[in-house]
C-alpha cells in the first residue's frame, strides 16, 4: 500500500507559552508544524507555510529528520510569526497575550508545482480566501479536509462559506460549530454545516472528546483522561494531523476507517500535550503509538471478546 | 439467574419545571422516582421514601405498574418535597427558583424488616447521616453505591467522609469530584476519592458522557448526542437507576460487568430526557432498550469485525 500524498498549509510559529508554572519562549509552534508532525507517523507530509528569516535551520532539519517536505516553506524577509498565551492553572482556558504576524501577515501561499498533483489536503487555519487560493492549485484532490476559527466565522463569513462548499470535511471545535451554525444542540449544528458542503463533520470537544457526523451517522472518541498535562497548545492540530495522516496511509474513507483515524488523531493529541511545543511528538516509536491506540480502544471497550 | 434484591432511598417529590419554552407544574419527579423507575426495567426495586398527604395514590399506582415495592414509603401528615426550577435556553444550566422540603425535612428512613437483607443498597442524594442509619440497617449487602451532592460536600463533610469509607461505589459529578478533592485533573480527583473508601468512582459528564475509574483502570462512556432533549430532570438519579438495576440483574460486579451497566445508565438517562418527569420511562418495551443500547454501542465502535 503507498500512502496518499498529503500537502498541508498552515502557519509556523514561534509561541511563547505560559502553563504549568513554567514560561517558555521561542517554542516552535504553529498549527502546520504540529500538524504535519503528528501526519508524519503515518504518511509522508508536505508543508506549505512562511517563516522569516529568524527562524532557525535546525527546525527546518527537524521537519526533514521526520519526512516532512519543507520545499514549500517560503523563507521571507522580515520575521516569523509569533504568538504568545497564558493558560489558567487548570488548563481548561487561555488568555493571547500577544500576536505578531510578522512574515505570516502577507503569507501568499504557493503549492510547488510537483505537489499540485496531491491526493489528500488539508487546509490549516488561516484566512479563507487563502485556503481556497491552496484549494484552487490542487487539481484533483481525493479528499480536502480544514479547520477554523471563531475570528473567520465572525469576520469572514461569506468567504469561508465558499470554501465549505468545495470541501469533504471540516474539523471544527463545539463553540466554533454553534456559531457557524447558529445551533447550540450539537447534533443540529452538524446538520446545519453538513448542508453548507462538507459531508463530514468532526467537532473537537477538549477533553470531552470528539463527535463524527457523517453519512454512517454518528460516532464518538473520547479523549484519554491524562493526569500530567503540561500543555494543550497543538491538541487540536495534532489531532487533525494524526486523523488526517492515518486516513492518508490508509487510502480508504470508509466510516470504519474515519473512526479508525480519528482515535489515532486522539492519540497524537494526547502525546501533543505531555510537554511543551510538540516536543513529546519529536521522536515517538511505532510502538508507542500503538500502546496508546490499544489503551484508547480499551477505554471504550466493554465486550468481553477481544477484538484483534 | 435471579435478579439481586435492590433497595434505594431517596426522595420522592413534585416538580415545577421551565425547559423548552413550557412550564409544567406538580411533576412526578425526586431522586428516588427516577432512580426506582430506571433500575425497574431490568430488577424489582423496592424505594424508601416519604411523601405527604397530598400524594396521589396514582403515583404510588404507577410504582407498582412497574413492579416497585412502595411499601416503604411513608405517608406523613403535611406536603410533599417540592423543587422548582428554571433551566437556560439551551438547557445546559438551571437555577433553582423554590425548594420546599416539607415532609422531607424531617424524613428518618426506616427499613422495612424484610428488606435488610437487600443484596443491593443505593443511597440517593439525602443528607450524609441518614445515609449512613441506612446502611446500618442494611445487614450484609454485596454492593453498597450513593450519590451525594455539593451542598453536603461543603456543610457536612465530615458526616459524608464517614458514609464513604464504608461504601463500594461512588457516582459524582464532575464538579463534585473536583470539589471533594481538590482536585481540577479528573483522574487525580478519582484517586484522592478511591482513598476515602470507595473502590469504584463514576464520574458522570453531563453531555460528554461519564467516566469510570476503578481496579480495571479507567473507561469511558458517551452520552449520545440527542437532537431532542426536552427537560435535562432527573438525568442523574436514571443513569444511576439504569447502571445499578444492571448490575442487579447480572449479579455481576465485574470491570466488564461495570463497564456494560454505565452504558445501560446511560441508555435511561437519554430516555429520561425525551420528555418531561419520568414520562419517557412509564412504558419502555425491552425492545426498545435493546435498541438504544446498540446505538450506544455502535457509537464507539469502529472495527469491522461485529461483536454480537
Amino acid at each position: 500500500m503507498t500512502a496518499g500524498s498529503l500537502v498541508v498549509v498552515g502557519s509556523v510559529a514561534f509561541d511563547t507559552v505560559e502553563a504549568s508554572g513554567q514560561k517558555r519562549d521561542m517554542l516552535l509552534g504553529g498549527s502546520g508544524s504540529f500538524f504535519a508532525t503528528a501526519a508524519s507517523y503515518f504518511a509522508p507530509t508536505k508543508l506549505v507555510a512562511v517563516v522569516g528569516e529568524d527562524f532557525p535551520q535546525a527546525h527546518l532539519d527537524f521537519f526533514g529528520s521526520r519526512g516532512i517536505d519543507t520545499s514549500g516553506i517560503e523563507r521571507r524577509a522580515g520575521k516569523t510569526f509569533h504568538w504568545s498565551g497564558r493558560y489558567s492553572s487548570d488548563l481548561t482556558s487561555r488568555t493571547t497575550l500577544d500576536t505578531q504576524l510578522n512574515v505570516f501577515a502577507d503569507f501568499k501561499p504557493v503549492l510547488p508545482e510537483a505537489w499540485r498533483g496531491a491526493e489528500l489536503l488539508f487546509l490549516g487555519n488561516i484566512h479563507p480566501t487563502l485556503q481556497l487560493d491552496v484549494l484552487e492549485q490542487v487539481k484533483k484532490p481525493l479528499l480536502v479536509a480544514m479547520d477554523t476559527m471563531n475570528f473567520w466565522i465572525s469576520g469572514e463569513l461569506a468567504a469561508l462559506k465558499r470554501v465549505l462548499e468545495r470541501i469533504d470535511l471540516l474539523i471544527i471545535n463545539d463553540e466554533e460549530a454553534r456559531q457557524l451554525s447558529g445551533a447550540h444542540n450539537l447534533p443540529q449544528a452538524a446538520r446545519a454545516i453538513r448542508a453548507m458542503g462538507p459531508k463530514t463533520i468532526i467537532v473537537k470537544r477538549g477533553d470531552a472528546g470528539a463527535l463524527l457526523f457523517h453519512e454512517g451517522g454518528v460516532f464518538a472518541a473520547p479523549a484519554y483522561p491524562l493526569e500530567a498535562v503540561i500543555d494543550p497548545t497543538g491538541a487540536g492540530d495534532s489531532f487533525a494531523g494524526g486523523f488526517i495522516g492515518y486516513l492518508a496511509k490508509a487510502r480508504d474513507f470508509s466510516p470504519f476507517s474515519i473512526r479508525r483515524g480519528m482515535y489515532y488523531g486522539s492519540v497524537m493529541a494526547s502525546f501533543c500535550v505531555e510537554d511543551f511545543s510538540l516536543d513529546r511528538m519529536r521522536a515517538l516509536t511505532e510502538a508507542q503509538i500503538e500502546d496508546r491506540y490499544r489503551a484508547f480502544r480499551d477505554l471504550t471497550h466493554f465486550e468481553e471478546i477481544r477484538i484483534a
